[in-house]
């Protein structure tokens, strides 16, 4: 058992009233109230169903599977707990289908837990591009001072180079572009798009994929109105985001991105699957099975995620009515 | 003409009383009082030569060279300057080795200028490597919040993975360890060791470069009674670091480290040259032609660097002593 279930039940004892949006949880009403007993919180959950009347002031779990709380263990991973995050996924984007709930933010899973349990899928990610059918999406990381998105996410870094192309640059512009515009509500979007090199290789002197692939990627952002700025030096580009001269960063590998996301936003960050059909966010940490059940797993991230996804939710809302 | 002779001058125009040091400058008088009168400062230099008192108040300029003052255009690079740079670097690297100065800070300096003069050095570095003679050297990168050192420098990030080696890794450990000892000050240096990959690679999933060449070179460290730590993931080390955990994170590439470093010390960041018999600090940034002689360029990281030059200078001073 992951912190999953226990940012869970600290997000609930510490959120209060979430103002214009209901959280419902889909998961195991017992294992959240083991983490109740045992980190000493009281939050208030009751079964529910789509379709009910929304609770007044309990916490409405969808009741998925029936993991036997009681012998799960803090920290440790096992087939059944793969099984259920799969059913929790599946029955989260089937509600949101059904028109039940207008989004969804995911806690960590083990990428290994779900495949034993025969889910054959990188990530949370990819399966839900899967159970929804689309065929461009991306990951960016959300935060207050910065946006950034990825062309690569989990490879070799010497296999970087070779996994660019013009089209994967300019697809990874034209999805954030859009997810600018109608996830954040931004009307004319400022998109820098790092380099790969050091010094986006000063025309060449260390490296080419610049002059390859990212120009060109950039030249095209601009044919289709998007306005896309770079090549940049990777090594100032962030800090001049980060003060606002841009709404997001295209970047070429994971740890470009992440290093400096994860400098500014630590514990707040947000992932957000980009491109969907459905509205989905989740925390930007892992599973933490080694400090799992301790009471130390700081839900901020979630409490982020979930807000965001309201957020989202709302702006595409708004959207489509108009 | 680059913001170099800009920022000295405005350098001295806002320094004030230094202490427990004296600044000496070795540059062009002429150059500078053209700064002045440009820039609307008012600082007065006075020539000097190695062994004349100091002056009590003006500020003291070792005449090197004789470029025509008035005849240099801000914003280009000539000839003419980059004979005049490499007079300046061999005067002072002269000064110190004949015990006059305690140590030098370099403003930038044109690398193509320095190279049709005739210098051909990739940069400052490995010319103050050359005229001191030091076989092992390293660029730190060193604000109050975060240090950082680079195996690998200006590179193209495909060829990063080729160039790393168990040896290049302690190396540059071994190098970090005695600086932070003899030029920081700190007894005990704890030092962080980043990863190549994604998640340090996740025991091999995403290359391999972390049980290669990272984890044993960490080993030897180890062997060397040098307490180095890791490889860590690269997304959350920079935050640690910067949190206080470490005293510096050794690096596997250049925008591993100058991306963080650069977001949280965009201004004041110093480059200290490790390894070198003699203290040489830096500014962190370029030449920046496009801003010259506008009187914007920004003086805070030659301030910092020849504050950092002084302290490294007098705890070399105090230990020699021991």
């Amino acid at each position: 058992m992951s912190i999953g279930p226990e940012i869970l039940v600290k997000f609930f004892s510490t959120a209060g009233d979430c103002g214009h949006y209901t959280p419902v949880v889909v998961g195991d009403i017992q294992v959240l109230e083991r983490c109740n007993r045992e980190l000493g919180t009281t939050v208030v959950f009751t079964s529910w169903k789509p379709g009910d009347p929304l609770p007044a002031t309990q916490i409405p779990v969808v009741q998925v599977g029936s993991l036997d709380a009681d012998k799960l263990i803090w920290g440790q991973p096992d087939k059944t707990t793969g099984n259920a995050m799969a059913d929790y996924i599946t029955t989260a984007v089937k509600g949101i289908q059904d028109g039940f709930f207008a989004g969804m933010t995911t806690c960590p899973i083990s990428k290994s837990s779900l495949n034993n349990a025969g889910f054959h899928f990188p990530g949370h990610t990819e399966m839900l591009a899967c159970l929804t059918g689309a065929e461009q999406y991306a990951m960016m990381m959300a935060g207050n001072k910065l946006r950034v998105t990825l062309v690569t996410i989990h490879k070799a870094l010497k296999e970087v180079s070779s996994l660019l192309s013009v089209d994967a640059v300019f697809e990874l512009i034209a999805i954030t572009n859009n997810s600018l515009i109608q996830d954040f509500g931004i009307t004319a979007p400022k998109i820098a798009v790092a380099g790969l090199n050091p010094h986006a290789s000063e025309n060449g002197i260390f490296g080419n994929e610049e002059q390859l692939y990212i120009a060109p990627a950039i030249d095209k952002a601009h044919q289709n109105g998007i306005n896309a700025q770079g090549p940049f030096p990777p090594d100032t580009i962030f800090y001049k985001s980060a003060k606002g001269e841009y709404d997001a960063v295209v970047c070429m590998y994971h740890d470009q991105g992440l290093v400096p996301f994860k400098l500014l936003h630590f514990s707040d960050g947000v992932n957000v699957t980009i491109g969907l059909p459905i509205v989905r966010t989740s925390v930007d940490h892992g599973t933490a099975y080694d400090i799992a059940g301790k009471g130390i797993a700081d839900q901020t991230s979630l409490q982020a995620a979930v807000e965001l996804a309201a957020a989202i939710a709302s702006r595409r809302k708004q959207r489509n009515q108009l």
